[in-house]
């Protein structure tokens, strides 16, 4: 099953206690498109400016990803800079040029709209509404959004939602979104929003994962070195619906692999600025580690 | 395998967005007995005032709680008041009235001196020495503490910890104990530190578990409804101590389960004010609990 994503495509210059990374490759759909291209193909949806180069490109080039639909536009590429706390826990934006993004205008290359597999990523949600219409009946519709869009655009991103069957969004967000501090009572309220899945994001404290049978906790793996977080949630996200594609189906069992497949690639994410390690990554390495998070939650009866 | 618990016996006065309880049992010892009463005898060592009466001992009475070591002294008992936030995400200490609880000195009664294994209460770690040098030969000594001792007691508390075999705390803590705020490379500092095991409690993100042999993560149970998470922690280490000593034996296989077991306990006691709902449990409904736990994190190979 191919998937589509849609979302930023970026240079990034962060600063962590590592570290500082200058111009490299980042954005949602970068990150997403990577992660997910281990397991199926991947058409993606995005823009760049007249100074992304073949050194960029490279990042995407022999892997399953399309780049028809990676529109290349007079002016700049979307460029965020940002620096990390001590910790890792908080970031400040020190500068967002949006340049090309501002005016961003997806748009859905023939060969594209059969897709199967939506992932609508963190962009203003008309926008994503706007995208979903240029598809012809997807399987599996996914979502990101983000705060912005939660207080700026509530009513676009409701409209949304309708349509939706899987949300990914941080904890913090489902709170927003829902207006419940308790995320049980945040997942009912979001899920009868639309989206029958709702996948709750938690940084270092994993993942919890409510469906339509059960609710399902996967942890982070604990890191003692971790590089770079930025783009571990599209990773995440990269991962989920990679895995989701790739086997065809949407169980609750699958729905659980899916999260921590998404959280094993997560995992390779951070151990590196920008898409580097996950650039490098193995079929065997990313097997070994979702072994990893095996031995990391099995307990037996009593 | 019995069990000698040293800690606090108190009167709560705890106000929560659910509603307030006014001077209702609790104390990390309370919490901690009832828990542990559950798998195996406790022999309770602590004090209470003259205002403490057979209706607040009537929560002891009946299960396997051995009251010999609760000295009555001349004076009130331990009053602790506080009031949670919306979220209940955080707590504001309104009063503490240490009383009776000021000059405790432990005394250790002879018939407890054999006990196989010791649970050392949040209390000064020069009053915990003192008690571990009143047991003979315990199989595990597990241990509590807080920032107030790990910043106003640094020494004694490391003199301490050289003595102890499983140290539970938070994760703020441990971070702070190490002067490592990567949780990992705390707990291979603290594991320098004596104890081999180590269990970071995080609250609604559940526990890690560093020990000899791997880690594990254990979430903790979403809850649609919690009334008062007083006494949470204590209920964990309860059930975690409880469990270790019915199976007799502290493999990495055990130690996990009774990671489960102590959130499973902890999942329960958040259900109610003070130890009402610890006090209503049946082995039954524990059981149950913990099979819910395993329907939570379970997922399949890939």
């Amino acid at each position: 099953m191919s998937i589509l994503v849609v979302g930023s495509v970026a240079y990034d210059t962060v600063e962590t206690p590592s570290g500082r990374a200058e111009r490299v490759l980042g954005g949602s759909a970068s990150f997403f498109a990577v992660a997910a291209s281990y397991f199926a193909p991947v058409n993606l949806v995005g823009v760049v400016g007249d100074d992304f180069g073949e050194q960029q490109l490279a990042a995407f080039r022999g892997r399953p990803i399309d780049l028809a639909g990676l529109e290349r536009a007079a002016g700049k590429t979307f460029h965020w800079q940002g620096r990390y706390s001590q910790d890792l826990n908080s970031r400040d934006t020190i500068r967002t040029d949006l340049n090309v993004f501002e005016f961003f205008q997806p748009k859905i290359p023939a060969a594209y709209r059969r897709s199967e597999l939506v992932f609508l990523g963190n962009i203003d949600p008309v926008l994503q509404r706007e995208v979903l219409a240029q598809v012809e009946k997807p399987r599996v519709v996914a979502c990101d959004t983000m705060n912005y869009w939660i207080k700026g655009k509530p009513e676009e991103l409701r409209e949304t939602l309708a349509k939706v069957d899987v949300l990914l969004i941080n904890d913090q967000e489902a709170r927003e979104l829902s207006g419940e501090w308790n995320l049980v009572k945040a997942a009912r309220a979001i899920r009868r929003m639309g989206p029958q899945t709702l996948v709750v994001k938690k940084g270092e404290h994993g993942v919890l994962l409510f469906g339509h049978e059960s609710c399902f906790a996967a942890p982070a793996l604990p890191l003692e070195t971790v590089i770079d977080p930025t783009g571990a949630g599209d990773t995440f996200a990269g991962g989920f619906i990679g895995y989701l594609a790739s086997v065809r189906e949407t169980s609750d069992a699958t729905l659980r692999q899916a999260v921590v497949m998404g959280s094993t690639l997560a995992s390779f994410c951070v151990e590196a600025f920008s898409l580097d390690r996950l650039l490098t990554l193995t079929r065997m390495q990313v097997g070994e580690r979702y072994a990893v998070f095996q031995a990391l939650t099995r307990f037996e009866s009593v």
